[in-house]
């Protein structure tokens, strides 16, 4: 996917949206650039978000699984509710296709209905459209309501400083995003779904249609512990999604995990720099927290009682601006 | 669209998503088959829907005109959150696409802004997939949030009664529903856009585009008053859709408008039943209101002044059950 045709088009869009409610319809708080919009109603402050699951569900659709992206879509959207510190409460599907399958549709509730025990999430409703002159297969997207229970308030990144640690929580594959470039890449090169990669023993597309891992547990726990200054979705665009956190510090990268099982595939196969993997694969970290260096053990401590053993210190804030790898001589100054 | 289908695949999905989360993630009211889902939130109850323009989407291609299918996605939705009483509070959009181009989406931003304006409603996020393999053209849909303010409470239905008088809002055209059809029947009898129809001036494409008129400021006001005890948004399934609200009374629609302009064309042209015709377009009431008979004249006065002159008593309520069209001889017993 191009991302500056994207964001082009998408600028042109929000040119035309000039309209704001008054404060009667609820009061839009500013978060320019971020996961998820907020909005203050009553004394509540809640998080709103949308997100599909893109072209990953051509692999779905090549190998008649659904329940991964059923998944996915649970996934996709609670994951941005955390990276604003908002606790998922409700999620709605949408499912645009070609004809209602029951055999799909079945597939598809079995795995949202993991993804939302995984984010403690209700599914709230959903909608299926059957538009067969639409699309070519099915679509699969969704939205999701958040909330900062008690007197939690939204982590937004702003209070991050030169000093401050950068903590990454494993992903479980490509998530949601690569996957036009994955698709081109077993087109070209003639690799096939049910071939092996080295350190791997499920084959290719299993390894492929994993579901995108749910953060909502460990991030909840630091968020109530209240040691996160800011977190990160690390979704399209890779790191560069850091950026959006804060940009007046350097997220230096400096212990990064050298890439594994479809990372180093995707790495050799495509025989992309650093700096194109990085901005378009999660390389093996798919949920950034940045936390005070005094907090480094007890993070660590709580993260691996709350299902990421594997989380570690990825980094450190630095003066300066943008994403910086100095082993990959890779550097983001925008998202 | 064949409903049945739709809904044998949506219980299969359902029938998959078992996980209901504890209350520490929000409480969800339980409004089954209504407009919108329901939870609460600290002290406010929220509702939340989903919902997308479908293959009237063909039809801005066609003319390549998108302002109007922006609007439409505001109205679908937040006609929704109007339905249950609901005031809307904000927008999601997804736009999926084969390719991000400014001028589609800066007319779909203009359309979005003309829909927000009207419905009171702020954009708060949205999300723009680029799938060529997945998508046509383009598949527009949306997600809103609405909120009961001050002690207003949700409008169900449930307090429906024998004698209450149902009120009809006249809709604009087809809103967002039977373009299926409509697009057949347009190549079957080899109709083009630039035709005109008995009694309108706009050519036939025009017509068929027009945005769903959003009746969020007379809603609004009605609700506010107090005398709203039913609220219908006719969308897919036509008039069936009051069976919804309450399953123990029967509708009885004996004033309803005759058909005119698109509606007096689709059924000459279609040679459809009414029964086929009332479950598959508006046929000229887009939004109902079920009121107390004492409420006859204040009712119709104040959605005069709230933008609504040519709303009218269309049927009341009684004894029985389902939808009964006494002059057309036809009656609906399920949605």
């Amino acid at each position: 996917m191009d991302r500056s045709a994207v964001a082009t088009a998408l600028s042109a869009l929000l040119k035309g949206v000039r309209y704001r409610a008054p404060s009667t319809s609820g009061r839009v708080m500013d978060l320019p650039g971020h996961y998820a919009g907020l909005v203050r109603i009553g004394r509540e402050t809640l998080a709103l978000t949308t997100d599909g699951v893109g072209s990953k569900l051509l692999l779905a659709l090549e190998m008649d699984r659904w329940e991964e992206v059923g998944e996915d879509v649970v996934a996709v959207n609670v994951n941005d509710l955390s990276a604003v510190g908002a606790r998922p409460a409700a999620l709605l599907d949408y499912v645009a296709c070609r004809a209602p399958e029951s055999a799909i549709f079945a597939a598809i509730g079995r795995g949202l209905d993991r993804g939302l025990r995984k984010a403690r999430c209700s599914l709230l409703g959903g909608e299926t459209a059957v538009v067969p002159d639409l699309v070519q297969a099915l679509d699969l997207s969704g939205a999701a309501l958040g909330f900062f229970p008690g007197r939690r308030r939204p982590v937004t990144g702003r209070d991050i400083h030169p000093g401050d640690l950068v903590v990454g929580l494993p992903s479980s594959g490509f998530h949601a995003n690569g996957y036009t470039l994955v698709r081109r890449l077993l087109e070209t090169h003639g690799v096939g779904l049910a071939e092996r990669i080295t350190g791997e023993r499920a084959p290719l597309g299993r390894l492929l249609l994993t579901p995108t891992r749910i953060y909502t547990a460990a991030v909840e726990a630091v968020v109530e512990s209240g040691m996160a200054v800011g977190l990160a979705h690390i979704s399209g665009g890779g790191v560069r999604n850091l950026v959006r956190l804060n940009p007046r510090v350097e997220f230096c990268l400096d212990s990064l995990p050298p890439p594994q099982g479809v990372f180093q595939w995707v790495s050799a196969l495509s025989e992309l720099p650093p700096s194109e993997l990085y901005q378009t694969f999660n390389m093996g970290i798919g949920f950034v927290l940045v936390v005070r260096p005094r907090f480094e053990t007890s993070v660590l401590d709580l993260l691996a009682r709350t299902g990421e053993p594997r989380a570690r210190i990825i980094g450190q804030i630095r003066k300066g601006q943008g994403v910086r790898l100095p082993h990959e001589g890779v550097r983001y100054t925008s998202y």
